[in-house]
C-alpha cells in the first residue's frame, strides 16, 4: 500500500509539475519559461521524486516504465496492474487540480491540439505542417526505448546506482528538449491520459498512440538490455 | 547559536539570490534571465547552502520547512521559534541589501503587485485576469506539501541521503517553474515577509496567505509522510 | 561485443538527442529552446549514457575521446578501430532516424551551413561575417583538449570518480554554450560525419577539419595529462 | 609545479568558457544563450575543473578564493603568490585566445563597458541608469563573501564533501544570475584583469574595485566561517 501511495504522489507530481509548468508559465510573454523550462520541469519532477520516494516504490510514475522493468525481468507481473492504476489515478487527480487553478486564471480552452498540455500528432501547434503519425510513433518509440535503456543501465547492479535519480530525471528533460514540437512529448501513457480526459475530442481519439508507442519502446528496451547489454555472468 | 547563524545566512542567501535575480536580471531586454533564470536562482540558493551549512543547522531557511519537519516528528518544538526568528531576520536584512543596491540603479517602484519580487494573488502582473485567492491558496498549499514530502523523503534514513541537497534545491526550482505566474511563488513565509515589509500596501495585506497556505501544506505533508509513507518498522 | 553495442547506442543517443534538439526545437518561434537548450541536450546525452552504459564500454561515444584516452595510456590500441566504427555507425543511423522524422514535418533543407545541425566554418549562419577556418580550427582544438583534460582528470584514480558522468556531460554542455556560433560545435568527428553524409556539399568538403582539430586536441590533452598533471608516483 | 599548472588550466578554462560564452553566444539574435547561458557557462567551468583537477591543486582558479582559504586557516601563506600568478597568467592567455578567435569573426570593439566581457560600474550597458560604485562594491563584496562561505562550508570535514564541486560550481552560476546587470559579475580578480588588459580604458581604471571588493568579501568570509560557523571542537 505504501508503494501504491508513492506511485500516486509521484505521478501526481509529474503531471502537476510538468504539465503545470507548460500550462501556467511556458507562454508568458517575454519572460516565459518556454520549452526549455517545461523540459526542465518534467525532468525535475522525476529527479525529485526518485530521491524522495524511490526507496519506497522504485519510482516508476509511468506505465511504460513499469512494463519495461517487467520485460527486463526486474518487476513482478502481479504488481503491474496496481502500479498502473495508481499512476493513472495520480495523474488524473493532478490534472483536476490544474483545471481548478486554471479556472481561477486564464480562460480554459479545450480546443486545439496542445491545449492543457495534451499530446498530439499531425498538429500545427509548433510548426506549419505538423509531423505525421508515423513520425510521431517513431519518435515516441525511440525516446521511450532509450529512456528505459537509461533506467535499466543506471540502476544495474554494476552501475554507479546512487546517481540513477539524476540520470533518469535529466533523461526526461532531454527527451522533452527533443520532442515537444513533434508530439508535445509523452513517453508516459498516464500523463497523456490525464490531460486527454479533460480536453476530450482529438486528444482522446489520438490517445492510443501514446499508450502503444511508449509501451512498445519500453518492452523492446527491456529485452535489449537484458539480452544484449547486461552482464549476465 | 551556530545553528541560528547558519539559518540567518541561509535565508539571507535565499532572498538575496532568488529575489535579487528576479529584481536585477529577469527583465533585462532580449537577454534577461526570465522566469527560468529566477527559478534556477531560487533553487540554487538552497542547493548551495544545503551543502554549505546543512551539516550545521539542517538547512531549513524557511518557517514552513521548520514546521513541517516538526510535524513529522523530526524537529524539537523548543527550537521552532528561534529558527523562525533567525529566518525572518536573515530574509529582511537581505531585502534591505537589495533595496540599497537597487537605489543605486533602477528606480525603486513600490507600486503594483510583483514589485520587488513580492508575492500576490488576484494580480494581473503576468496575465490578463490574475488567479483567484482560492487558486493561489491551493497552489501554495500543494507546492509546499510536495516540497516537504521531497524533503522528508530525500532525508529519510532509508533514502540516498547525500543527494538530498540536490533534490531539495532543484525541487524549489521546479516549484518556481510552475507557479511564478500564479503567486510569484512563495512556499516560504520568511521570503514573503521580507519583501512585503519594503513594499507595504497590498503586499502586506495579502501576506497572511503566504504564511497560512505554506504552513498548512507543510504540516499536512509532515503527517502524511510520517503516517502513510514512512517505513515505521 | 557488448562494448561495441554500448558505443553504438551511446553515439546514436548523442546524435539523436543533440542534433535532434537542434533540428526540431531550437528555432520554434518565441518558446523555442535556443542555443541554451541545444547545449543542455548535447550534454545530457552524454551524462545519461555515461551512467547507463559507462560501466559497459567506458562511455566514449566519440572518436576523439577514444584517441585521447589511448594517447594517455588508458586505452588499448587494438580496440580503437572497432570503437570508432561503432560510433560512426551509431551516429549515422541516428541521423537517418532524424531525417525520416523530419520528412514527416518541416521540409528538409539540404542547403546552407548549419542545415540538419552540420558543422561548418566561414559561415554566416549566426553572425554577419562568419569565423575563419583558423578561428574554427583553434576553437575545436582548444575545446576538445579541455574536454579530454576533464575526462582524464575526472576519471583519475585519485579523483572523485563517481561524479565523472556529471562533470563530463556538463563539460559538453559548456563547450556548446561557447562555440555553437563559431562551428555549430563538433569536438566529435562521428557527430560531424553523420550529419555531413545527409547534407553533402560544403558539409562534406569541410568535414576534414572536424576530424583533424578534435583528434589533435584530444591527443595533445592525453600527453599533457599523462606527463604534466597526473601523479605518476 | 603540477599544482600551478592545474591552476593555470583551470583559470584559462574559467575565462575561455565563461567570457567566451558571453562574447560569442550571448547576443546571437532570437536563439542566443542570454544571461542564463552565460551564468551556466561560468558555473560549469568551475564545476568541471573542480572534478578534473581539484584533486591536484584544490581548484581555486581565483585569487579571492585563494585568499579566503588562507584567511580561514586552510591554505599556507607561502603558496599564495605562486597561485595568484598562475591564475592571472592562465586568465590572460585565455583572453588572448578569445581575442584571436574573435578577430576571425565579429569585429572586436574595445569601446564601451561590457565589451569583451569586462567588468564595470556606473555603466548603462544593461539598464538606463547604471548602478553606482557603492552598489557595485557592495554587490561584489556580498557575493564573494557568500561564495567563500559556500566553499568553506561545502569542503568542511563535517560536510558532504564529494558534492562540493557541484555546490561551488552552481554557486558561481547563481552569482552570475543575480549580478551580471550590475557589474557584469567578477568575484574573481584574475578574470577581471585578463579582460581589462585587452580592452584598456575604463576597464583598467575601474579594475581596482574588482580586486578590492572580492578580496575583502573573501577574507571576511574566512574569518566568519572559522570563528562563527565552524565546529572547532
Amino acid at each position: 500500500m505504501r508503494k501504491l501511495l508513492a506511485e500516486f504522489f509521484g505521478t501526481f507530481w509529474l503531471v502537476f509539475g510538468g504539465c503545470g509548468a507548460a500550462v501556467f508559465a511556458a507562454g508568458v510573454p517575454d519572460i516565459g519559461i518556454g520549452l526549455v523550462g517545461v523540459s526542465l520541469a518534467f525532468g525535475l519532477t522525476v529527479l525529485t521524486m526518485a530521491y524522495a520516494v524511490g526507496h519506497i516504490s522504485g519510482g516508476h510514475f509511468n506505465p511504460a516504465v513499469t512494463l519495461g522493468l517487467w520485460a527486463s525481468g526486474r518487476f513482478s507481473s502481479k504488481e503491474i496492474l496496481p502500479y498502473i492504476v495508481s499512476q493513472v489515478i495520480g495523474a488524473t487527480v493532478a490534472a483536476g487540480a490544474l483545471y481548478f487553478i486554471l479556472n481561477g486564471g486564464d480562460a480554459f480552452s479545450s480546443e486545439g491540439a496542445g491545449a492543457f498540455a495534451t499530446n498530439f500528432y499531425e498538429s500545427e501547434v509548433y510548426n506549419g505542417r505538423g509531423y505525421s503519425m508515423m513520425a510521431a510513433f517513431l519518435t515516441e518509440f525511440i525516446l521511450t526505448m532509450f529512456f528505459l535503456i537509461i533506467i535499466l543501465g543506471a540502476t544495474d547492479k554494476l552501475a554507479n546506482g546512487k546517481f540513477a535519480g539524476i540520470a533518469i530525471g535529466l533523461a526526461l528533460t532531454l527527451i522533452h528538449l527533443i520532442s515537444i514540437p513533434i508530439t508535445n512529448t509523452s513517453v508516459n501513457p498516464a500523463r497523456s491520459t490525464s490531460q486527454a480526459l479533460f480536453v476530450q475530442g482529438e486528444a482522446l481519439s489520438q490517445l492510443w498512440l501514446f499508450w502503444v508507442a511508449p509501451i512498445a519502446g519500453a518492452i523492446v528496451a527491456g529485452y535489449i538490455y537484458k539480452n544484449l547489454l547486461q552482464d549476465n555472468k
